[in-house]
C-alpha cells in the first residue's frame, strides 16, 4: 500500500541554481512520513512529551532530475521491513510521469535523553 | 588529504526532538564542500554565470548519534574518486572524537538549463 | 477581499524550544503571497526568466503566541496598499481564533542582475 | 559597544533570485545574538534545561541591497535597551562598506512550555 502527499515547491525551496535545494528532498520527504504515521495514529507531540523521537537512521538517495518553482510533486511513501526497532521505507518524489528523487530511509526510534534506542510505537508494530 | 571545515551548531539547526534535524547535515557537508572547490580555484558564481552547476547525483548517509545547540562540530572531507564527469566523495562529521554522520556523496556537473550532464571544472578533474 | 492559505507544521519549521522557529513564518506567508500572486495570474518562473524578481524591501512582524508540530495554521493576507512600484500587504497567522503572528510586508520587484527597482508586474497594478 | 559576527553565504542560504533568501537573513542575525549572549555566560542550553527560551517578540527588518553566494558578510549587534524582561537590538549586516540589511529586534524569555513571560537571564540584565 503507498501513501501518496502533494508538495508544492515555493520560493524558500528554491536555489541558486533555479531548481530546489538537495537537501530540501528530506524536508519533502519527511512531512510525507509524518503524514503517513499521523494517519496511522501515531502522534508525534505525545511521543516527544514522553520522552521519544523518530530519528532517520540511514538515507539513502538518488536525484534523477530536479525541481523548479511552483512545480506540484507527489510523494509516495511505502514500507519496505517493520521490525520491533525499525522502519525502512521506499520514497519516491514525482512530478506528473517523471521521477525527480528516489530514496530508502531507514527510520528508528529514541529518547531524546541520550538517544537510546527504544521499541517503534505500538501503531507501527502493527504494520509487522 | 583530508578537507576539514568547523560548524557551530545554531538554533536554526535544531528541531523540536533538541537536536539538529536531519536534513541540516546534508547542508553542513555542503558547506564544507563548497570550502574545498573554493579553496582549489572553483567558483560557483563564475560557474553559474556560465550556466554550468554542480549538483547532488547521489547521497547515502548514515546517523551515528546526535548533535545539540552549540555544539563544535567538525566536517571532514576526502576524495574518493575523480571521473571526468563525477566526483564522489567521503564526508565525516564529527564532536571531538564522537562520530555523528558519515556520508557518501556523490556531485556532477550540469547545464543550469536543461539539467544535460557536462564535464567537471579543470580545477577538480586536474585531481585525477 | 482576503486571500487565506493553509499551512501544516512540520518537523523542519520546529526548534529546540519545540515551537515553530521565528524565520520560518516569513516562509508561511511568503508561500502565502506566492500563492496569492499566482492566483492573479503572476508567474515567478516567467518573470525570473525575464529577469524580474520579487524582494521583501520591508517586514515589520509581531510574534504574539507560537505554534507547535502538527499545528493547522492559516495565513490571511490583505493589500494595504499598492502604487506602481510597491506592493504593501498585512499578513496574519492564526491557530483557530489564536492570532500567533502579525506582519506588515512592502514587496517591489527588482532587476535580478543589478537589483534596479522596476515597475510591479502588470496583476499587480491591476489591483490599484 | 558593538558586537561583530561574520557569516559566509552558502548554496543553502540562495534561492532562484541567485541571491540570499529573505528569511535567512533572521537566521544570520540570529546566530549573531546567539553568539553575543554566549559571550556573555549566557547558556541556552541549560536555561532550555530548565524550561525557559528566548523568543523573539517582534522584528523590524529592511532589506537594501542584496547578497550572493559566496559573500562574507559581518553581523553587527548593538544593544538599544534591555529592561528587566525586554533586549531590545539593533542589528545591521554589511559587506565591506555596503549595507545589506538592518534590523530592530526585540526578544524576551518565556517559559517553553505555555510561554508564559520570564525574567532576562542575570548576565542580560546585568547590561542594564
Amino acid at each position: 500500500m503507498t501513501h501518496t502527499f502533494p508538495v508544492r515547491v515555493y520560493y524558500e525551496d528554491t536555489d541558486m541554481g533555479g531548481i530546489v535545494y538537495h537537501a530540501n528532498y528530506l524536508r519533502y520527504i519527511e512531512r510525507a512520513r509524518s503524514d503517513w504515521v499521523r494517519g496511522l495514529g501515531n502522534d508525534q507531540n505525545a511521543m516527544r512529551d514522553a520522552g521519544v523521537i523518530w530519528v532517520a537512521q540511514r538515507v539513502e538517495a538518488d536525484y534523477l532530475a530536479s525541481a523548479k518553482y511552483d512545480d506540484e510533486l507527489m510523494v509516495a511513501t511505502e514500507v519496505i521491513k517493520v521490525t520491533p526497532a525499525r522502519l525502512i521505507m521506499g520514497q519516491v518524489v514525482t512530478r506528473g510521469e517523471t521521477v525527480l528523487f528516489r530514496a530508502k530511509v531507514t527510520a528508528v526510534c529514541v529518547a531524546a535523553e541520550g538517544g537510546r534506542p527504544t521499541r517503534l510505537p505500538a501503531e507501527i508494530r502493527a504494520l509487522l
